[in-house]
């Protein structure tokens, strides 16, 4: 069995060890008729006591994810397609409860009250960076002039102005062909993920995605029904061979892969639009942190290379404006636009009038341009610190992993390291909060490491969260036991 | 074969057919093994040429909906599950194509440019009585103070503030029994029904709906897949008994049923209740315009009467304020909040921040109380005006639905009635817009006659629209063949 169960400290051991086998269920990691590893086996890979591993397995039988035969062992049953009858059959009498799918989905907690004085969590931009002055002015003017409007005047693809200004913002920053027509404006990339999933996935339709990847488009295409099939990233990008013959959808993330932050090669473009084309897959292109670069000059986005109207390209003004303000886009072919639209309109309607409005101004006003300017000086100066920080102080566990983008590094652990789960958890008591590598794995991790975000942190604090980090490698290497860096062996951190 | 076909004005006749059966195969109104009705026997039945009726036929055999038996008629093939293979292997070289179920789906287009002086449209309130000033205040105060922060700072189930002052407005004004930690604060009552649909059904999941009912909750579940079953509603509201023994859920406007305005009654409410409890069924509870009342006592919600934890409560605050502010919630039990804020974290993240915390001010300083006050005097003058009229100058052909709250009035019509699609021509051409009743069914409607809206007209507008109202029924009862109102027949209006 080639799953990886991870075990941290939140939460009993028997509840982790359950969660994370239903959901390889769930995923289709596990399939039916697979069976689980002997209790004793996982009981002793894991550190736990064997009957906790057999708690764990009496409740996937319990919830009908797994029989035990006699004499031979536990096996995963068939549990898809999920339905509400297996669900509610289980249920407390009274008790209303989701889809199973929904089980192996938690919510990601706000980040309320929890101020870290070193913060180097990926996935937020600087918001002292954003220019508050002028959006202020600029929705000021837009509430009073869309403000006495029908819903009904408002178009699910959004703003037309709004839908102008992103064809010609991203055809001269981007270079991807479009006009305002195949925009749909959307309540950020997210959304604009959801929207492609419902009207592209059916149950059971296979999604190629990248592993390691981004885990919010993973769930959210697991929850509606699809499976995911997990791709390699390489130096070059997404390994374009290793697709599956059944896969009918990719996901991908060319310019800034995440979470490593390589840019996928001209080459891998290449092989990827004739995959598309041979087999009549989709491309969801997501230009994640395109927009700021610090070297070399960005390769056409794979949108533009598209002879075939196979891709689908998102973008979002989250990282550059605010995420709070939830604004983002999807450029479609005209073939999908109908869909697309009633999507939007059957999900939410459309979205708000002013924000859109105020938007458009800052495009057409040339704010949005000098803004991303300004920004880029910035992390482009926050990337050379931490890049030479880890150089300096943390060369003997960490190698930055080269990128020419984005709000976040990627540094992967070399040779002897300590473990990175311990890394952490020190690191935290000093302070200092990132993101680990093998986090953001669908399958074995074959990339372990750190992911060092610098949104939220800037100038000498970088140095002196870096210098606290190399304390607690220094501290983590002494106490727990040293473990050799293995290619697709089963990680399990914590005991 | 009991489909309802109905020819218009837009678009080829054989479009018009092919698309209304096609929908009905999606709908599961025709069934796999489904004999269609011979040609020559539709084409009488509709009035058109028997080519007419073939082309669209062969269009559904050419999709694969449909096949033809030598000698034998054409029958309905199974199309469901669908699957982005049946779509991809008809799509042309190089188009991508969404899912077949969109197809029947089409996005309502916005109003924009067609100002109609007589407009008697339901579902938009008037923006005229909208405090833009107070609103303006609050937003501005919003934008400063929630400016600075993360995305992850916001909770996918809304502002704190917001959640607790939705909490108390609905426990005080409809005795609707939660707390803040019960609701989700949404982008309007469409995303409220999204997540719930997301959460809870699965591919083939039974949902009973009103008939006639809200056509977008209709189109937005079958978009997940879900198979819907129609209800009839009678003068008490939903006719509980005839839920189909298969329903898992049941969507229901209980305060004032839309689109035809009567209240639920008590006993209805009871026995729907028992219903849930008996078969562990879910009841979503839209509490559509039960803002504005203009008579009697309300009765308690649906909510506030379960004691058995199965009612899921929907309410926005579109047409109480703007329909462009997109603001709703869901008010959940708790076995339900994880799978509902990770549905909306999946979806788009989570919800405006400055719009959510201006309107929390909104409420907590009085003004929205004080706001529903003063709007639902000028909606019952406008109500008693539209009554009042059709009374005077309509009631030859139709008569009110009674109802005590909302923003349009049903009348059903009476006795002789002239082709109504030909009515509602007429009216157009002499500026007056209205929607037809049938158009809201899901089966043969029963009910036919029109919804007239009062949010977009007032004043001495009414009485002049409602006459010339009056003028379109005289022309087209002396021009247009005169039926006799029948209750279970298929109606087929234009030819």
């Amino acid at each position: 069995m080639d799953i990886h169960i991870r075990l941290g400290r939140r939460g009993g051991l028997t509840e982790q060890i359950y969660r994370q086998l239903f959901a390889a269920v769930l995923d289709g990691r596990l399939r039916a008729g697979a069976r689980l590893p002997p209790t004793r086996e996982l009981a002793v890979r894991l550190a736990v006591s064997r009957n906790t591993v057999a708690l764990a397995y009496e409740r996937l039988v319990a919830e009908g994810v797994a029989e035990g035969r006699v004499g031979a062992g536990t096996y995963v049953v068939d549990a898809s397609p999920p339905r509400v009858d297996a669900s509610r059959r289980r249920a407390p009498v009274g008790a209303v409860h989701p889809l199973p799918v929904w089980r192996a989905i938690a919510v990601l907690p706000p980040r309320r009250g929890s101020a870290v004085p070193y913060d180097f969590r990926p996935g937020t931009p600087d918001s002292a960076l954003f220019p508050f002055t002028a959006w202020r002015r600029l929705m000021a003017g837009a509430l009073r002039e869309s403000a006495p409007r029908y819903a009904s005047d408002a178009h699910p693809a959004g703003h037309d102005g709004l839908r102008a200004a992103i064809a010609r913002h991203v055809g001269v920053s981007r270079a991807v062909k479009t006009n305002a027509d195949d925009v749909v404006v959307t309540h950020g990339a997210q959304q604009a993920f959801d929207l492609i999933g419902r009207v592209l996935l059916a149950p059971g339709t296979v999604v190629a995605m990248e592993d390691p990847g981004y885990p919010r488009v993973r769930l959210l295409y697991r929850s509606l029904g699809a499976r995911l099939a997990a791709v390699p990233v390489d130096d070059e990008g997404l390994v374009v061979d290793a697709i599956p013959a059944t896969a009918k959808v990719v996901y991908v993330t060319p310019s800034h892969q995440f979470p490593l932050g390589r840019v996928m090669s001209l080459r891998r473009r290449a092989a990827l639009l004739a995959w598309a084309e041979r087999r009549g897959g989709v491309i969801i292109e997501d230009d994640y942190d395109s927009e700021f670069r610090f070297g070399g000059r960005p390769l056409d986005p794979l949108q533009s290379l598209d002879r075939a109207g196979r891709v689908l390209y998102v973008g979002s003004f989250s990282k550059v404006l605010l995420p709070a303000l939830r604004l983002g886009f999807v450029i479609a072919p005209a073939s999908l636009q109908p869909a697309l639209q009633a999507a939007r309109q059957l999900t939410d309607w459309h979205g708000e009038p002013a924000a859109q409005a105020a938007l458009a101004r800052f495009i057409d006003e040339g704010l949005l341009a000098r803004h991303i300017r300004a920004v880029t000086r910035h992390y482009a100066a926050r990337y050379a610190r931490v890049t030479a920080g880890i150089e300096a102080r943390l060369s003997h566990w960490l190698r930055v992993v080269p990128s020419a983008a984005g709000l976040h590094v990627a540094a992967e652990q070399v040779g002897r390291a300590p473990d990175l789960a311990d890394v952490i958890a020190r690191a935290g008591s000093r302070g200092v909060a990132a993101a680990r590598l093998a986090d953001y794995a669908m399958t074995t991790p074959v990339h372990d490491g750190l992911v060092l975000g610098f949104g939220g942190i800037s100038g000498d604090a970088i140095d002196e969260g870096l210098a606290r980090l190399a304390t607690a490698f220094t501290a983590a290497s002494r106490s727990s036991p040293v473990r050799h860096r293995r290619g697709n062996v089963e990680s399990c951190s914590g005991s």
